[in-house]
């Protein structure tokens, strides 16, 4: 109660009395309304560094830790904070593991707008990702990679928390979203964690400022429990890639995996996997790591280590070869461009949203998910189209979803009006986000300015 | 959901949503964690005058709401937002209704520093407080008076909102503190209401703006449900009266509808009661209600009224004529000046905590409590005593108790060094708050400067 009433009067607390509080909670002596107030009261307040690290601190050992330092290697993770097409961690994780390091992947679901990894994988006919933590560790000592769920050992005071914020208006705080991910990601035993941070419309904070100040508070928690941790903003004003979907999205993982895809898809992976490879030593800096990472993924190496990890966690390895063996939708309409111009946005949250209207994503946690549904050959922002060109296709479970999704479209995907404005007009470019935004590092917050734009 | 995340950002609900939200949470619909987490947020972003009617409907109609039309009289009742010696209640009630206006009284119980009304009747042998309702409307169409508890047909819902509030750190937010005290007024199904706001450091708002914003508050959800509300400060910068504790404060009350007593509980009683005399159409202005009041109480009637009310309530009526019928403590100890000087302070929430320590009062609402034990004969500040003179006589169950009880007497009593000073400061008087403060009213916000001076 003390605690409580400090944090609402903005005083800093004890960490130690924090922690009382938080124990309690664990225990029971604390009550879900307090702890609800409490969230509430964090949400204006926000916590000191010393309050977030023993929040950090007594949702890490609510559960169990990871105990990996007999593995012969560094263990880096990525983490992403979640965006429309994001299916980077599909090729990334063989990818950093082909360069031998560690890439232990704990990864949610999708939620709202936002797709999840677990659910992508799980498009994989077969596919496991609620192995327990013993297989887990099985699959993660052969391939050096292994992909699932938070287990119910892992982190259960995050869990419990989170589903308190859910209900209590109390999920966009960034402290708590800051300790939701470093409980987690550190309870995998890392030495080094890369996080992707989404920024732009489609983005779960929409505002940049708000973005920076959540890297660098979970580089910060990281730097205090001895975890490097780098981030790096991208852009998510744009859907990242071509498809929107589950299976689609493991067909768009695998072709980057192949060397083929689309290019920002392979950019984001390329970039991350050059700071994941800094991190666990193999590297002397991001561009020599980037460099490293192309020439391995060129190799087709990182395919067959997907390809091995899949059969491991139960998946059907042949939809690797043969991506017509993943889930397909029985309806597939081409959305349309109904004028020439030049496509100035394309809008991920409203696609996010259409695709989870077609049963792709879920709206409550409980949702089950079509894992054929979807959108692919999604147009980019900037091509010039002509009227009756094919800007995506969709994919769906009936006509009357996909003439919804059209509806959709119609509205996400902007098309100037061609030849308005002077000549010269056909030279600007949309107002994008770089794909590739500013890279906050622990200490000197270092910052650099966007090298490569999408479109 | 909605509601929850419009009122953190501090947008105006609309009532038809925020009373759905409130109906929901007393379907079930709406869980308690979500409740915590509003009140939280109205605690930060506080309500519009809509939102507080919407709150305050939804509580009134929670319950049963009193039908008092068929009384031939205006039906006036007090409340106050407690303080430590604050028996005004007591006397009050018999002498209004003695004047022809109904009280019907619905009073709480003691909880912290501060006494409650409850506590205080049960003081009597026999005393009910727990009368039905037909019971209690018996007792008021025959006496004019009844004093009880809030039963539990009297809006559940601020029961409800109560309990969260005490264990999520908001019971100190002036709209949530407005609606609840009027929910439960508005039940009394009264004409029009009274109310007197402590002010000073034994009250439950300390601050004086606060103080003045919460009457201004309940002013006007009165007035915009019909019901006339006058709102007085009063001082609680130090115990109204000489005594603190139940019993004792019962033989108080006494005294003053005997026209004995101390004059600072009487000219309280006399300003409230003009005032409700005034409300009730039987007096022009507060100055002539209190003067025609001063008259009845000078007449003995209001003490044989309280008599049968006792009677008709299950006590003992013959208290009133013999207060050593009421509970003694066994130990009686003076507390003595240990030098001689003006006693400068007369701590009220000390002194209220020392009697709770003793028994006297609750720290939770499940506490008992022991109706002897407190203080009477208290110093009152601006006297000056010798050195060895009786400043407080301790009543208490053990030795121990009255020796702890001493021990806060010798730091909440404050005797200024004799002499210390120019030979003038003798004139200065202690710095206390005026007893009858500002007058807040309808419309016009009425405030009198003070007038009468405690000490």
């Amino acid at each position: 109660m003390r605690v409580l009433e400090a944090k609402r009067d903005g005083l800093e607390l004890d960490p130690a009395d924090l922690r009382a509080f938080l124990l309690g909670y664990l225990e029971g002596t604390v009550e879900e309304p307090q702890v609800s107030a409490f969230l509430m009261a964090v949400y204006y307040r926000g916590m000191t560094p010393a309050e977030l690290g023993a929040l950090v601190e007594v949702m890490l050992h609510s559960g169990s830790v990871l105990a990996l330092d007999h593995l012969p290697a560094a263990r880096i993770d990525k983490h992403s904070t979640g965006g429309v097409g994001d299916k980077v961690s599909l090729p990334l994780a063989p990818l950093v593991a082909e360069a031998g390091l560690y890439v232990p992947m704990m990864s949610g679901r999708g939620l709202g707008h936002t797709g999840g990894t677990l659910d992508k994988l799980e498009a994989i006919p077969g596919f496991r990702t609620d192995l327990s933590l013993s297989r887990f560790l099985e699959v993660l000592e052969a391939e050096r990679t292994a992909m699932i769920g938070q287990t119910a050992e892992i982190a259960p005071l995050d869990r419990r928390l989170y589903a308190l914020r859910s209900v209590t208006g109390t999920v966009p705080s960034i402290p708590l979203i800051a300790a939701s991910i470093m409980s987690k990601k550190l309870a995998e035993g890392l030495t080094g964690l890369v996080l992707d941070v989404k920024t732009g419309s489609g983005a779960f904070l929409t505002d940049m400022e708000a973005s920076r100040e959540l890297a660098r508070t979970m580089v910060a928690l990281g730097e205090d429990r001895g975890v490097t941790v780098v981030a790096r903003l991208t852009a998510m004003d744009r859907p990242l890639g071509r498809s929107v979907g589950n299976a689609l999205e493991v067909a768009e993982a695998v072709a980057c995996l192949r060397g083929e895809g689309p290019d920002d898809l392979r950019q984001v992976v390329l970039a991350l996997a050059g700071e994941m490879l800094v991190l666990g030593g193999r590297a002397s800096d991001p561009e020599k790591g980037r460099a490293a990472a192309e020439a391995l993924l060129d190799s087709g190496r990182p395919l067959d280590r997907f390809r091995r990890m899949i059969d491991r966690q139960g998946g059907d390895p042949r939809v690797v070869d043969a991506p017509e063996r993943l889930p397909r939708a029985p309806v597939m309409i081409p959305f349309k461009a109904s004028r020439s111009g030049q496509v100035v946005a394309v809008r991920p949250r409203p696609i996010g949203m259409g695709v989870v209207e077609m049963g792709g994503g879920r709206v409550r946690l409980s949702d089950t998910v079509d894992p054929a549904v979807g959108l692919d050959a999604l147009v980019t922002p900037g091509t010039w189209v002509q009227a009756g060109d094919v800007l995506a296709r969709v994919h769906a479970r009936s006509q009357g979803d996909a003439e919804r999704m059209l509806a959709v479209l119609r509205d996400a995907v902007v098309v100037s009006q061609a030849g308005s404005g002077a000549a010269g007009a056909k030279m600007e470019e949309p107002d994008l986000l770089p794909l590739l935004g500013e890279r906050i590092g622990a200490g000197s917050q270092v910052s650099e300015r966007p090298q490569v734009r999408a479109g």
